[in-house]
């Protein structure tokens, strides 16, 4: 387990992508996050007092997490050099990276001398099984995108927090670093070797009885080059009766590439459907999910009712909006049994 | 590099296709294999003499090919047993299953004892890149399948060979362990961490100007519930020009699964394709190859052409039949240039 409560460590980036760890930390458990250590140079915050590491010690910090992501999750050489300044301050550090802490020789041989532990969350669980695409008992949720970065986690930790409020047995499955370090559990579905990215989640969302929900947060996009291949995995092992499509009406460029758009929502959400259907032959779209942040209130409302309109589907910006048009139309849709019912409106 | 010549190790294999690593090897470079290790029990045989280890020792042997295949590629302890003793007796051992050689105490303490080289075939490259998706110079061909284990790398080994003997330059690039095995060199791509799998194709098969082809060696099935998503990243990471379909007209159901059956040819053609567009849009089939080792030749001969008539396409099964029906077609829908073809013709 690792050390709470966190600093988190922004460094100087400068792309609010960039940190979508700390702040998806900073948002969703705000209980366990101190501060957050950024340089001069960094123009973006948190929100969170500003600390340097010997002040987070003395707040009764213990972990610096380094809440950085960028495309390839190498670990910057003065990333490095602030990390080995933070154990000799009296912290172990977290990270999310595909580099290892444990492979950086500095980070190594500080942990060794002072005792600071070193928590890669992207180690991929050990004993992984093949998937088998068989059909096993429960009900499932996946968030899709048509990129990377466009509010899958967000989604679905929106979703959780909703359907729990009304009383529904529910869990969030995280399947990124992010989503772990906040669940606290889950699979780091991006390092897990090639043949094993399905049955990762066939082990991540097993047999559920209590006709409550598992929230499985998607990675990736089946139209990034890159990263089709986790999220083709990531549809099979699911299984989802229910898939939500997250989108970011703001970009024009897929995440990290520079010579290629997102693709046509209605194609991408088709393509999704017809990939699940290998292994969930009744999958349905239950919802769209909009990242409005780069809109003003009343486009963002109106978008929203047109893409609504278009697709005859609930639409809305889960983080701004809520998600609750979503939710209705899952509990219409996949109605509880009158066990769950009795249990979500005690 | 790996030292020859090799044992070829077959235990108390009982599955045909279990032994795929070892057969190739003996199919593909018979002037490396010296020989077949295998117990009373083994019903299979590769037809060369079998040997115990003190007697391969004694004919030359360097290293013990560990040349089976299990889903999921762990080791038996059996397997285990004899490899260790097979180090006892002067043998290297190498290996492509997922368990590592240097993973089980018992043979890296013989390995340290006697100083022979455990030599793990599945550990993929350090340093990989993520994709990128565009479109590189140079002429790709990949193999795809129907399901797992249908002739993908026989079919890219085959199309190699007579395309070399035709005086064209072209390369097979080896996705698998027994391919690795064969040339020599290759990235094993079921054990690629999951966010490299199209980064680690494109680093693979890299921009060549010389009108030559590189011939890549496919891998799972978009339609097998398990490996969907390393087919998935090997298409785009491949951006084909052209592509071949396996296909074993005996499978009655999808590899190591019950409760699959394997999807028609001209769905799973319709999404091969579909897949690939998105970073090579002109991709075309070019051709159907079908393992046809269950049927009789005449049986055999008439399911290819009528293959053959039903898609438009050549059919044939590449190591019974030869592939000239397919390089004819490809050379026709992609014609060297006036420079290739003088160095085709030499």
């Amino acid at each position: 387990m690792i050390a709470t409560p966190y600093l988190l460590y922004l460094g100087h980036a400068d792309d609010e992508i960039g940190i979508k760890t700390a702040r998806g930390l900073a948002v969703f458990r705000p209980e366990i996050c101190l501060g957050e250590f950024r340089d001069d140079a960094c123009p973006l915050t948190l929100g969170l007092p500003r600390l340097s590491f010997a002040e987070a010690v003395t707040a009764g910090a213990r972990t610096l997490v380094l809440g950085i992501a960028n495309s390839g999750g190498m670990l910057d050489p003065a990333v490095v050099r602030d990390a080995a300044r933070a154990m000799e301050a009296g912290l172990d550090i977290a990270s999310g990276l595909h580099q290892r802490l444990k492979d950086e020789p500095l980070l190594a041989e500080t942990a060794a001398r002072t005792g600071r532990l070193l928590h890669d969350v992207r180690d991929p669980p050990p004993g992984l099984p093949t998937g088998t695409g068989s059909k096993r008992p429960g009900k499932r949720l996946l968030t899709v995108g048509t990129d990377c970065s466009v509010g899958k986690m967000y989604t679905t930790l929106c979703l959780q927090r909703a359907m729990a409020k009304r009383g529904i047995a529910c869990d969030f499955r995280a399947t990124g670093q992010t989503g772990i370090l906040i669940a606290g559990s889950g699979v780091p579905l991006d390092a897990v070797p090639a043949d094993f990215i399905a049955g990762a989640i066939e082990q991540l969302s097993p047999t559920r009885h209590d006709d409550g929900w598992d929230l499985i947060e998607g990675q990736g996009s089946l139209f990034h080059p890159a990263f089709a291949g986790v999220s083709t995995g990531l549809l099979h092992g699911a299984q989802p009766d229910a898939i939500v499509m997250c989108h970011d009406p703001s970009r024009r460029l897929m995440r990290g590439l520079s010579d290629r758009e997102p693709p046509n929502l209605a194609t991408c959400l088709a393509a999704n459907l017809a990939v699940a259907r290998l292994t969930s032959p009744a999958v349905r779209a239950i919802g769209l999910a909009l990242n409005t942040s780069s809109l003003e209130e009343t486009e963002a409302l109106a978008l929203c009712r047109r893409m609504a309109d278009a697709f005859g589907l609930p639409c809305t910006d889960p983080f701004r909006m809520g998600v609750e048009p979503i939710l209705d139309r899952l509990l219409v849709e996949y109605p509880l049994s009158v066990a769950a019912l009795a249990g979500a409106t005690r």
